[in-house]
């Protein structure tokens, strides 16, 4: 079987912590690594504020085989990740050559001024690779196994998908999900039942309230063998009935 | 003026993580806290693993003047932030007994059975004060300065609204939106300039892409005092009209 292969990401953003702003990367880049067999296994969000970026990337590329940054790399004054991901490293920054080169024929070829702002979006720790950008030409990159990416879900998907080649494949978790009308406190008993009999997979129990389903609860069984998902799914249809109840929606990813 | 109060958040679930559920949580207690003054500092996103709640939790309330944690307190199996909290404190759990008192009456009126999983939800650290909740009767609870609420929406927010009265208040920061169709390459420089006029605000720049307004910038400044924010918003007015652009969107909050 593969290893398991796991990921943090850290999100740079003063509009995710003040609530202005949604965000939509933690749950793309969640279902995006684990169709690839890797783990998302912690989200740090922190402030644009160098040294809490520092300790935070610092700490995160210790623990986990890959890091991905999102937020901070364009071309105003707030958008400092570059800088901090080379004071992390302990490295200079530079305008990196192939990217300083793609940008300034961007720019030539559509008769804008390449500025001092559009320059500092060429910004890399020294010995960085590029990680191309298909939707708006700069380039997010890559320090070891640190991957830096844009903040806009669009440019950091199209990053996303321009990195996924180089990141090695681990475990593809799969996963089904049933949903019953029966509440937790009913469930509980035998989903716990199931946990034990299936050690090596992972039962949520997940409740929904008042959304177009109605009321209930989404029973989740997460693991890498489709086999042993099934049984354990074929238990939980048993005991659901059992208790006069009925799954109401079955779905396998 | 009143102090800066700080507050983390750590959001407790796998189902998070592996992008199966959209995270709710962050924007609203964001947006709720900076209401009373109190600015989310750091978002965690940890799975349901006792160590890892254990080290998260401790990390942030050694740092924040608050921590909110959200999930892991219904009757499942799963559902192991009490005990994960209590060990972070290094004290032992029990059942609360008003807790048990509330919940064993719940029940009784309803003619349903107090179980063994239903009692696993008055679990607290020994010490915790009780924090209502109207939505679903198990309350969430407060150790010392970290407050642990449930992880679906309806009941966290209800939770959020008990625990209020007790938090202290510091500077609400207010802001101001600016909408434009000029491009972040554009702008930077004389939002530079801005920036360096009025270095106690948060002058931010915010690009959106094909969305119900188009693709532009969103410039917010963020702040304390409502007249300086104003005044950094007519010098946004006036470099965005310069440079052959106009305001096409204008919040304030």
């Amino acid at each position: 079987m593969a290893p398991t292969v796991t990921a943090a990401l850290c999100v740079i953003g003063n509009e995710i912590l003040s609530g202005r702003t949604q965000d939509r990367n933690i749950a793309f880049l969640g279902n995006g690594l684990n169709e690839i067999g890797i783990q998302l296994s912690e989200v740090r969000i922190v402030p644009d504020i160098r040294d809490e970026i520092v300790e935070a990337v610092n700490a995160l590329r210790a623990r986990y085989d890959y890091v991905f940054t999102t937020g901070g790399i364009g071309p105003t004054h707030d958008d400092i990740t570059p800088e901090s991901i080379a004071a992390a490293f302990g490295t200079d920054w530079h305008y990196h050559p192939d990217s300083y080169r793609r940008m300034a024929e961007w720019y030539d070829r559509r008769g804008q001024e390449f500025t001092e702002a559009r320059k500092r979006m060429t910004i890399t720790p020294v010995g960085a690779e590029l990680v191309d950008n298909s939707v708006s030409i700069a380039p997010g990159f890559r320090m070891e196994n640190v991957f830096v990416f844009a903040g806009v879900p669009q440019i950091m998907q199209s990053m996303f998908e321009a990195a996924k080649p180089a990141l090695r494949r681990g475990t593809v978790i799969h996963s089904r999900s049933l949903s019953t009308r029966l509440v937790e406190g009913v469930l509980a008993k035998g989903l716990g039942a199931v946990q034990q009999r299936f050690p090596e997979l992972d039962l949520g129990s997940y409740p929904f309230y008042n959304t177009d389903k109605g009321t209930g609860v989404a029973l989740v069984v997460r693991g890498p063998d489709r086999a042993r998902i099934d049984a354990a799914a074929t238990e939980i249809y048993a005991f659901v009935e059992e208790l006069g109840g009925e799954v109401i929606e079955d779905s396998a990813s």
